[in-house]
Parts: structure tokens; sequence; C-alpha cells
């Protein structure tokens, strides 16, 4: 019996490449793996543990003759992967990726490799550590996760089934939404929250004193702050990926903190309890959605 | 050999009053607890459980012949309860607080029984949980955690080092800084962030198909609201009680989300890494001063 995917490429083996590669070896579902990146410590690493079968620092190597590519490269780096491999692919290769934003993305196929944007299944794996590197992937990070597709009009049917079963066979659900979508979504659920986290502590950072405030935050300062130890580099490209969610989402988010600073200033505690109550019934219905309980 | 505290008032039975009776119980400093609150099956229960060994529904009643009185009732109470106990204490009693903003409860001694401004030392124990009653009291709350004292003018270096050495005794480190400072520092490292969750957690429940948006809420997201499930009365009384620390840094603070926005929507990738990098170097610096690893 053959794998489901002959050769797969990935493009950047860390956490989410990396951890794809694992999860698909380890459910019998890929021959080869090629792994392409620019460091070579992390790509011979990444050989060592068995994650991938060879590397190159080429991208149209590693795509020639790869069933499927899997781009997980940092958003900043979308488009020159796209233009390396614009004559190299196989025609019938499927194309997906792991960003964290859709529409840039997309629009970087478009502007590089407007002939393979019919091969391009955009896609988000909802799911993550702080960690990076090969070293950081494991099998399990996908099971029981989301992962978001945002096809193409240009895609073919069969191909979105594609990659949906890869992901499944890594023990995934996969749900589909279009592109803007999505870019609103994750803008809300993941990249506001980053931005309230960073400027927090900037803020303290910068306030005089400031070790003598950090040393009196108490635990819940640690937990709501600690999506700040993300990567910045990271994060930077994210905002500027997405910024057309994200831009407005955060002015009119900063607009409603004025007003609430005004009802504190006000001492106008009726419209504060509404606002906490209706917050805290939100969050406990999330939490329950979850898990049926709080960690 | 008698206790160090001959006969302890509580006012407010529940997670912050009932762990201080527990902890001193447990430390040996203290002879009989009277509780004091409204909820008579909560004042039964800490009865039960000999967090207390007595109660009353009046204060007068339960501060005469107290020795120490502890305040641990919200902060939007003390006013009531200093105008209660005014004639009802001994001249030499001492009396402490638990409030999380310490402008407030002065102004509250200072207006209804300025008589005891001389007996009033007033502190802040940073610990606790989401949860409330004295069901979840426990003797170890204090244990290394943060007491900060905001000595006045008015207290008896003595009256000072007796409430230190209360809460030194549940194993507490205790350090003293003024009340304006007191609600800096506070307003900074909690009221602040419980805003933002409050608020971020109100954005998105109003947001259109917000179901939807919390399904693919990731595990960062629970970690950096949990603060929003605290209770909503109690920090309206907060909000209220330090809104001339709060309501200005808030105000500031989403001025400053403002151009996080603005450079956001520009691309300006150069700004957003410095913030980025800033506010992660803080963070990893924060923590390591805590544990020297995060959890």
């Amino acid at each position: 019996m053959s794998a489901a995917i002959g050769r797969l490429a990935i493009i950047g083996v860390g956490l989410i490449g990396g951890s794809l590669a694992r999860a698909l070896r380890a459910a019998g579902q890929v021959g080869e793996i090629v792994g392409c990146g620019r460091g070579r410590a992390n790509l011979e690493q990444a050989v060592e543990l068995g994650v991938i079968d060879r590397f190159t620092f080429d991208v149209a190597d590693a795509v020639a003759d790869a069933d499927v590519v899997f781009l997980a490269v940092p958003l900043g780096a979308m488009r020159a992967a796209f233009a390396s491999m614009a004559d190299a692919v196989r025609p019938d290769v499927v194309i997906t990726d792991g960003g964290s934003a859709k529409g840039s993305v997309v629009a970087d196929c478009r502007a590089a490799a407007p002939q393979l944007l019919s091969r391009f299944v955009p896609g988000h794996p909802i799911a993550g550590t702080e960690r990076n590197g090969v070293a950081a992937s494991f099998a399990e990070l996908y099971r029981d996760r989301r992962i978001i597709l945002t096809p193409l009009a240009e895609n073919a049917a069969a191909d979105i089934a594609r990659v949906r079963s890869m992901w499944e066979a890594c023990g995934a659900e996969v749900t589909e939404m279009s592109v803007a979508h999505h870019d609103e979504v994750l803008a809300a659920t993941s990249h506001l929250p980053h931005m309230l986290a960073f400027g927090l502590v900037d803020l303290l950072a910068r306030m005089k004193e400031n070790d003598e405030i950090f040393r009196y935050a108490a635990g819940g300062f640690r937990d709501f702050t600690r999506i700040a130890s993300s990567n910045p580099v990271m994060w930077r490209d994210i905002c500027v990926a997405n910024r057309e969610a994200l831009g407005p989402m955060l002015a009119a988010f900063a607009g409603e903190l004025q007003e609430l600073a005004q009802m504190i200033s006000a001492s106008d505690g009726d419209q504060l309890l509404e606002i906490f109550e209706r917050a805290k019934a939100a969050r406990d219905r999330y939490v329950d959605g979850i898990t049926g309980a709080d960690g």
C-alpha cells in the first residue's frame, strides 16, 4: 500500500512544519519528506530526529517532484518562496501553508506566481506553543486542534479534499471559511490580544521604577502577559500581513477603552458593572464550551 | 504562653478574611476569632470549618474588646463598616484591612470615623484566587506572598509593627509604601490588566457571530482572559475606589493603542518590532525575576 503523499516538501522546518512532518510520518501517510530552510544546524537536527529524510537550501530543488508542498516560513518570507517555486513545481502539485494571516499570503502568491493560485489551498492550523525550531516539534501538536482552510475560487475540489485529508490524518478538525472572514476572526481572538499584552508590558517597562512595579505584579499578571513572550519578528510580520483587519479593530478597541476610562473617572458604577458582568458571562460560557471547567 | 493577638475580629469572612484567620490559628498567634458578615450560611460554615469561633451580624458587637480588627469587606462597604465601629472599639485597638485600593479606604475612615485614623494601619495582601467565600480560604494563601502596608502619619510605630508581625506570622513578606504610590502600582499591574481583559471579552461578545469567534480562540486567549472571570461587583468597586490612579492610566494606555493601530495600518514594521522586542525582554526579565522559568 502506497502512502497518501508520495513526496512532501516542507519549506520552513520549525515547530509548525516539523510537527506536520512527524504527524504524517506517524500516521503512515507520507513517503519521502524533503526539508528546506536557511539554517544548516536546524536542518541537520531535523534529519537526525527523523523528522525529514533529506534537506536542501534551495526552494526550487525542494519542491521538484513533490506531490504536496507545505509552506511554513514566516509571513514576511512567503512571497519569495512563491517566486522561487514558480517554475519548479509539478503541474499537479498541491501547495498549502500554515500562515497566521491568509489575505497577505494569497496576495503574495498572486504577485509572485499567479499561475500557482489554482494549486494553492491556503490554510491555518490553530495550534502552536511559545517554542520555536524543529526540536520543539511533536507529532501530537495538531491532535484535536482546529485547522482553518480558506479555499480560493481557483481551487479544484479534489485539491481541497487532499489538504483536508492531510490534516485529518494528523488528528485535526478541519473547517473552511473565506479569506476575509479568517483574517477578521484571527484579528479578534489572537492578534488583538497579543497587541494588548505587548502594549501593556511595554507601558509598564517604560514607567518610572519599573522593576518595583513588576515586583508587585501578582499571579494573574503572569498569565495575562505570557503571550508578550512570543517571537517579536513573527508578530511584526503578522501585524503587517493582517493590517487591514487588525488596524481598524485595534483602533476601535482603543476607543472603547477611552470610554471605559471616562466611566471610571466619572465613578459610573452601573455602566462598569454591566460591562464586567457581560464579559464574565461570555468568558465563563467560552470556557464551558471548551472543557466544562477552567484550568 | 498567651497568643500575640488575644481577640481578633474579622469583618467579612471570605477568602481573604478566612485565610488570615486560618493562618494565624495555625501559627498559634491568636486567641479568639470573632467573625462578622451578612450571610448566615457562610458564617455558620466558617464556624463549622473552625475558621472562626463565633459570629455576629453586628459590626459594633464584633469589634468590642477586639485587640485587632481586620476589615475584609468589599471596598464599597468600607465606609459603613468604619461608621459602625466608630464608638465600639477599644481605645488601643489596631485596625487594618485587605482592600485592593488604599486611598479610598483612608478617605472612608477619615469621613466616617476620623478619630480612628491613628488606629488604622492600611494594608493590602497581594494574594487571592478567582474563588470566593470562606470555603475557598486556606492557611497557606499568604505564604511567600507580598503584603503592602501604607502607614499613615497618624500611626504609632508600635501599631505598624503589630500589623507587620501579624502578616509575617502567616509567612508573608511585608513592605511599606505611601498610599498614593500603592494605588499607582496596583493600577498598573492589576487594575489596568483587568480592564483590558474585561474590555476585550466584552468586545468579542458583542461582535457578530460571537460564538464562532470564541470557537477559534486558541490556548493563549484562555490564559489572557482568565481574569475576566473575576467578580464583577468587586471590580466595579475597585474601579470607583481607585479612579484617580486608574482613569488617567487607562486613558493614556488607550492613546498608546491608537498609536499602535496607526503603526499597523501604516505597515511600520520597524517601530512595531522595537515595541515587541522591548516588551518581550521586560516580560522575560519579570518572569526570570519571579521563578527562573515560565510556567
